[in-house]
């Protein structure tokens, strides 16, 4: 599907649990306004964004007793809430000019349901060309960490509880990695790998680097 | 897509608001319960059925502060719904050979989200192909209303706080009741009409003669 032009610039973050997207994206919504003052700056996340997206968010990520969301549903659900973010929220967004950097996108679905969960490709393809009708990321920022680092990371954070995501095992954890470097592999124009095995410092640098070179 | 074949039998009941076919739900699951001692008789609900379907219907139904479902979301949901019914409830009830009957399944996102609201007719097919992967009911009853019937039933039913569905214009129920007569006279063989006019015992009677000609 074609990419659709516009005045803004939109940003996706992508990577496994633990490889610090959450951190980074406030760091590059920071550093962004520091950058483009009186530019308008949207830090989001998907699954959400919206108000109704949010609402399918709580039943993608909180466990039902005694039933199991299925993979399908799973896919479907990711697609609604695609279509209603790209709709509502991130069209409009680059149609004003805005800087909208969003928490993954379409990619964690293609990864995390296909590579991962083995759906097949062609349907997730196709749900998602059906959901974001030709929106895409100008700019995915892969952050790229080995699964045993980016455990490491999320053990550490005993606050946090965890989500049906985060208790996968080491094998689901490996496949993502491989497939996010797959994508990237794909598409090099609109993927930047960064190393985010460093201190969060190090990590922010290297996105600004990128992000110089590519938003000059 | 190839139905799939099993020892139980799936009913669904179709057809615009103020048909009755809840009230005629709740009588057929009676009398199939009298005719077929110690079968098991199962009544449920489309967007619904399960825990996690239940959940889903809620997003779709419930309104959102300042947002509107978009159409694009709104059938994705639907197809979760299904997908999530068919392979939890469904297929695992027409494994066991049980009779289950719906208040509305596929047809009705066909005929609400394409007659109605316009969204592409081969798009809604995909959806509901992937979510219901084979699975198709054995016989659809359609309760046939015309609007001005429907609409004068649902604005007796005062205690019924009406929902986001029940607040469209006359055109919108026209277009539902052509819609759902095209696909019965499309699969003549699943579905059957059935005159909604009459009273709820009448209607009734309709249905159950349907039933003794078909579930013999």
């Amino acid at each position: 599907m074609k990419k659709k032009e516009n005045k803004g610039f939109f940003i996706s973050l992508e990577g496994g649990e633990g490889c610090g997207k959450s951190t980074q994206l406030n760091l590059l919504a920071e550093a962004l306004r520091t950058m483009f003052p009186g530019r308008e700056i949207i830090a989001t996340r998907s699954p959400g964004g919206t108000a109704v997206a949010e609402k399918i968010r709580s039943v993608l990520k909180e466990k039902t007793e005694d039933e199991n969301i299925i993979p399908a549903t799973e896919l479907l659900l990711f697609g609604a809430c695609h279509a209603q973010m790209v709709q509502n929220l991130i069209d409009p967004a680059m149609e004003r000019g805005a800087i909208l950097i969003t928490d993954r996108f379409y990619d964690s679905t293609i990864v995390y349901q296909g590579y991962a969960r083995g759906l097949d490709r062609a349907k997730i393809d196709w749900i998602n060309d059906f959901a974001c009708n030709g929106t895409k990321p100008d700019l995915t920022l892969l952050l790229d960490l080995s699964p045993e680092q980016g455990s490491a990371r999320t053990h550490a954070r005993a606050a946090v509880e965890n989500d049906r995501f985060d208790s996968e095992t080491e094998a689901f954890h490996q496949k993502i990695r491989a497939g996010f470097l797959d994508l990237a592999k794909a598409e090099p124009e609109r993927f930047a790998i960064v190393d985010a095995t460093g201190s969060i410092d190090e990590v922010h640098s290297a996105i600004m680097e990128v992000i110089h070179e590519r938003l000059a």
